[in-house]
């Protein structure tokens, strides 16, 4: 793993627990909070990728809030605008995983350059990152904003080797969301999928050279040969 | 409605319903059926906007095999050839919705030109609407496949522009995917949104000129002066 100078991480999902919103999602429906952000998250990927599609791009906070509103009239569920506002801050609030804080450091400490390459815009980074006191573990916060096109868009991706000034072989990209690993790798970035629930790939004729359990795993890949080897 | 000249209908949930896979699924992963054609729809979307938006694409055929594969893995069910060449093959004989054959006489005996505008193959197409009986109802069978992009990025709904020979304006484009419509109305085309099962349309900017139950209300349209009164 000599070759990697850098590593950029998905977000959403990967380094923060999107699920982490069905608390409140639960406190103002309740019985319903898992199937409100379950369907929410849904929408939320799929208005990303169709605006992307029809470029019609708006701002991910915006995409969430168009979300969250198809999700409550799909459910028949009441939403007035102090909950939608309320549901909305929460996605930047989240939850960072378990092993996250840690197992950045360690990269860090490694002499590694850490970012985060999100579909989030600048201001939805930054809150989400620094209410989750991770901060000062990254060089960098890249939001696909400025190019106005989500990722998987090659576009999306070209931003981490201009901010890094590193070309893609020398970055490895970290995502748990298999669609964006997919992404990633046809972009030319090697490539870990975090894979925590045990979950099933997709079928878009790539696979990620790593996969791996948790945060914690990236680091071991810089540790010996044969823990570096990519899957076949 | 006397500026529409041609009517292009989406065909996948639109013409025809794409879970009438079911019996076939259930078949062969019995008490599963409904489950694995959810599934099956849901990704076979997924994978034709995400390739859509990677520049990756594969045919339709490809990416429902690709779907297939990746919902039996997920659901944990096991998908030998036979049975995958099988449940594709469903997808070639699809059933129509059942007002669908007498509402097509209907527009075309009004002197409307009829024409599909898919993100099927030729082929699939071609397979869909024959096997169905409707083949001699339509003008043109549209393809998205020689733009090698899928609905909902423009390029696919210009073809029906350059394929009938007219403007946008005089096009009424038919979709049940409230997706689709909205890209269909960015687009430019005047929209009706079939909303069969009491639907929730998608949050993304745009809504349907005119919501209807059914494709026999399209015909409806060109009746009387109040009906035509596009929604607010």
């Amino acid at each position: 793993m000599n070759h990697i100078k850098a590593i950029a991480f998905d977000l959403y999902g990967t380094l923060f627990d999107v699920h982490s919103v069905i608390d409140q999602c639960e406190k103002r429906f309740p019985g319903r909070g898992r199937e409100v952000s379950t369907v929410w998250r849904q929408k939320q990927l799929e208005y990303t990728w169709l605006r992307s599609l029809m470029n019609r791009y708006v701002t991910f906070e915006q995409a969430t809030e168009d979300a969250l509103r198809y999700t409550c009239k799909h459910l028949r569920l009441d939403l007035d605008e102090p909950a939608c506002n309320t549901l909305c801050d929460a996605y930047l609030r989240l939850q960072s995983f378990p092993e996250v804080p840690a197992a950045l450091r360690e990269l860090r400490a490694r002499g590694l350059k850490l970012a985060v390459l999100s579909n989030g815009s600048p201001h939805s980074i930054g809150a989400v990152v620094g209410n989750g006191g991770l901060r000062d573990e990254f060089d960098h916060l890249i939001s696909v904003d400025p190019v106005r096109i989500f990722k998987p868009h090659d576009q999306a991706y070209a931003l981490a080797e201009r901010v890094f000034g590193l070309a893609r072989g020398s970055i490895l990209f970290v995502s748990s969301n298999a669609w964006d690993a997919t992404g990633a790798r046809y972009f030319g970035f090697p490539t870990c999928w975090i894979n925590r629930g045990g979950g099933t790939f997709d079928e878009m004729g790539q696979a990620p050279d790593w996969e791996l359990r948790g945060l914690d795993e990236v680091a071991r890949l810089f540790d010996g040969a044969e823990r570096n080897a990519p899957l076949a």
